[in-house]
């Protein structure tokens, strides 16, 4: 792994769970000597990638990040474009809904709507990473995805997040079959227990897969009509914003 | 320069007004040569955060950025808490209004509103970086800042956007202490002619300046009345920020 590589794989180890890490836990994690993750950080740190606060000078994710996210977002603006549909769809639907969006090999919210409608609700967390195995948007999301990432993903080991989780590769590949077929993705309880999720793939830029929009609700509120209105209302809605995005569905996904 | 330091500044080279580079263009700019440049770029693009686009296969910033901004924006919410605080006070004072933030030595808008009130107003754009020396933006952040950047951005050559743009370090000290004394920043035509704007700083996690607030109105309009009004909100404003960001004012500020 070179340098940078280095360096840009040490970000990949904050997360929502773990927003601030001191030294020796980003050199434990990473596997790096402390030396070296030392020469790094103050690289990043150097561009506003990352920061140093508190007594312990614990690392977080810097100022330097928001430019680009600002002239990222004014250059592809997926979350902007994503956020009131998310919101509309939530009210519509009255269930959480979120968009997620792929960046290489990793998937990861990127902006969710809670409805009010029920006391209770599926909850999300922001910039969360969401295994594709596991979630009703990362299967919408592979299934469109180029045969090199589905095989990255698949021959690594999979993790079993709950008696649910599909962790059989070549169930899966049956699986991102049906889903092409349909064009949604379903998951329950595959990623947490008692959710139910629909998920539908957003396209940018041409027929290229973004990143996904979905539905989550409680498994004992999904009845058949509530499923039934979820599959046609995020499919029209992950339809609209691959519009806004420039982008075009695939074939069998552009006739409904 | 070491190798993630080399990557990291190739980032730098994207704004607003040039949102995708072709690779001999970032080699021309940069002053590496193109190999070392496309290496850079690939440990980039293979992080996310760069793509490349079109059939002239154009670099522009990438989705990776996306789950940092995210993050960073759960752990230090400047930009959502500023966003409403700006739009109010677009409202209040019927002028444009805008945040910047500032990360190294580099200080860039972060978000801004518009008033519906005038026909003319000032426009903005998203992640603009700003002159320190020629903006009441600017001029409001070093006055707070750390003797070193202000020694180092006022060694360099600077810019004389305009006739009025102050540019003689001497001069730019002795500003920095009237607006110390004062509170606030204001700039006449330094940065765009005919724009008339005033600045305060914000402060975060203690008395780090991590920012500024400000007002910019077409020079036309601003007579003693509007002037006076626009400096008392800015101000005001600015410390409300502060206070949502868990920062502390300078004592010179914290008793108007």
């Amino acid at each position: 792994m070179g340098t940078t590589s280095k360096a840009l794989s040490l970000l990949r180890l904050f997360s929502n769970s773990q927003p601030e890490i001191g030294l020796t836990e980003l050199s434990r994690q990473s596997g790096m000597n402390k030396a070296t993750v030392y020469r790094l950080m103050s690289d990043l740190a150097e561009y506003g990638f990352v920061e140093q606060v508190g007594a312990d000078r614990m690392y977080r994710i810097g100022p330097g990040i928001m430019r680009l996210a600002v002239l990222r977002e004014t250059t592809v603006p997926l979350r902007s474009i994503a956020k009131e549909h998310v919101r509309a769809l939530a009210e519509e639907i009255g269930e959480t809904t979120h968009v997620s969006q792929v960046s290489g090999d990793e998937l990861s919210t990127l902006t969710y709507a809670y409805s009010a409608k029920h006391g209770t609700r599926v909850t999300m967390e922001d910039a969360e990473r969401l295994p594709f195995h596991a979630t009703s948007s990362g299967l919408a999301v592979l299934t469109y995805s180029k045969v090199a990432l589905v095989d990255a993903i698949l021959s690594k080991p999979l993790d079993k997040r709950t008696s649910h989780t599909m962790v059989d590769p070549s169930q899966i590949r049956d699986e991102l079959r049906r889903i092409s077929a349909r064009g949604y993705a379903e998951s329950v309880s595959g990623f947490e227990q008692d959710v139910h999720s629909v998920a539908a793939p957003i396209f940018a830029g041409g027929a290229t897969v973004c990143g996904a929009l979905a539905i989550a609700a409680p498994v004992g509120r999904v009845n058949e009509a509530l499923r039934s209105r979820m599959i046609a209302a995020v499919q029209e809605r992950a339809r609209m914003i691959t519009d806004l995005m420039a982008g075009a569905m695939p074939v069998s996904l552009d006739s409904p």
